[in-house]
């Protein structure tokens, strides 16, 4: 496992440039190395500053990196696997930030060479804004991450990426990526689903008259589609069943409705009202509120 | 009609003292009284100075009014009309705020006596906050405000209020209970829903991964559960329908992400972010995001 000197970032969006802003920020003597197989997006990365470098050839822009970052929607990891294969250096870490982790593993598995040392990375930050532009170097500032890691996985490679999201402000968490597949699609695919669900369900000339509630639950819907895609086709069978789920929840509200009865329906407000506020203040105390 | 001297609001909570605070910003010479059937509440008001005037007695509170305006939960209305039809003055406006239309109307046809001029009003503004403490005198500048009339409503009542919201900040709109109910249910009554739904569906241990998406998403379901039930039994019907419509846009989604139909999902995807794009720039165009 070689010492932190170079951290190539693969694609610069919202969260790749905002981690080689952060690592620029935070960690002296690290090279931050960009890459975009956009011309238009790495002049953009040029004029913002993002990285202190960056470069056209992917090859060479991991060539000489001790951790590779892919921050690309989660279905192009597998064509970038057999692209840089042949160029990672031996002991290299590879990791990326996509919402979904199973697939991910199993590419690379299936791709990358044995000597360099995969773990998946999921910061939970973000917003629905896109691009370079939007980028902050205190983007991951007391956001929880999740490492996967599978038996296969080095400890020392997931201490090194923990200790990697630890400086950026992170709380580290590590599990396996079934698991991660499976709590992430109840408390982030399943809402994103449900949320354009919602306002797909409602007439334009009706959403007229939205109130700022509607406007606040309806906010993760403006993300990028592209990028959602990719997160819930990766992620089909833990989200079917949290659709599923959330359709029995929707037609107890609907009987308790129709039947009127009340006692009931309260319940089911009070419910959901307790959650979230034990939510808050497990945020607040832990203060993961990214 | 009688000239407007003196306000009346029944009910103390994060609505009602915001109104009394508005007209005491707005409407010189105008009285504020405002009435809660709680001593609490009405300590709290004299407390924070939110009406001129915080009255114990609901007679006496309604009886000098030039208009009252309810701001109770919808389901008091009905006993609240049987207390004050005797002591409302002639040619009073009675009017309130509750979320659904069609059942005050009703409970006022049946109930307050011939010389005084109800009119529904429905101001789109508020939080999940309670109580007097989260009151603003701002906090209708720029809400959109549906008024709603039957065949039977005074045009010369209607144009009053409609001035009187307007002076409070808002976009005043006429339409008919039902219809209001049909778009509010879809707007606003759904969202609550299908949040509270999505909150329900999730275990609180998994929501601890939870990031600033569903913080957001999830806020309104931190409305009080009393308040809700309320709105929810008076527009059962309305939004039965639309949990209907809800739960076959989530089986679209389901469908798609199952067979692998990456651009029926993209589209879907898409479709949702589309609308609510036009929706923030239509907001911010009519400068109506309260």
């Amino acid at each position: 496992l070689k010492k932190l000197r170079q951290i190539t970032v693969i694609g610069l969006g919202l969260l790749g440039s905002s981690i080689t802003l952060a690592v620029s920020r935070t960690l002296m003597g690290v090279k931050s190395v960009g890459y975009s197989h956009r011309a238009v997006t790495r002049r953009k990365a040029r004029r913002l500053g993002v990285a202190e470098r960056i470069m056209d050839d992917i090859h060479k822009a991991v060539a000489r990196a001790d951790m590779v970052i892919l921050a690309t929607p989660i279905r192009t990891f597998e064509d970038i696997f057999r692209q840089i294969a042949d160029s990672l250096p031996a002991g290299c870490i590879v990791t990326d930030v996509g919402s979904t982790k199973q697939e991910p593993h199993r590419w690379a598995r299936q791709i990358l060479p044995k000597n360099v040392y995969y773990v998946g990375s999921h910061p939970i930050a973000g917003s629905e804004q896109r691009g370079a532009e939007f980028a902050r170097d205190d983007l991951f500032d007391g956001a929880n991450c999740i490492l996967t890691r599978t038996n296969s996985t080095s400890p020392k490679a997931i201490r090194t990426l923990g200790k990697f999201w630890s400086v950026l402000g992170c709380k580290v968490k590590v599990m396996g990526p079934g698991q991660h597949d499976r709590i992430l699609a109840d408390v982030s695919h399943l809402p994103h689903v449900a949320v354009a669900a919602l306002i797909n369900a409602n007439s334009a000339e009706e959403l007229k008259f939205a109130g700022r509630g509607f406007i606040d639950t309806s906010r993760i819907a403006s993300g990028p589609a592209n990028i959602w895609t990719d997160v819930l086709l990766t992620n089909s069978t833990n989200i079917t069943r949290g659709i599923d789920k959330m359709v029995k929840e929707l037609q107890k509200l609907q009987k308790a409705m129709n039947s009127g009865n009340e006692k009931s329906l309260h319940r089911l407000l009070e419910r959901a009202r307790n959650k979230r506020e034990a939510l808050i203040k497990y945020k607040m105390k832990t203060r993961t509120m990214a």
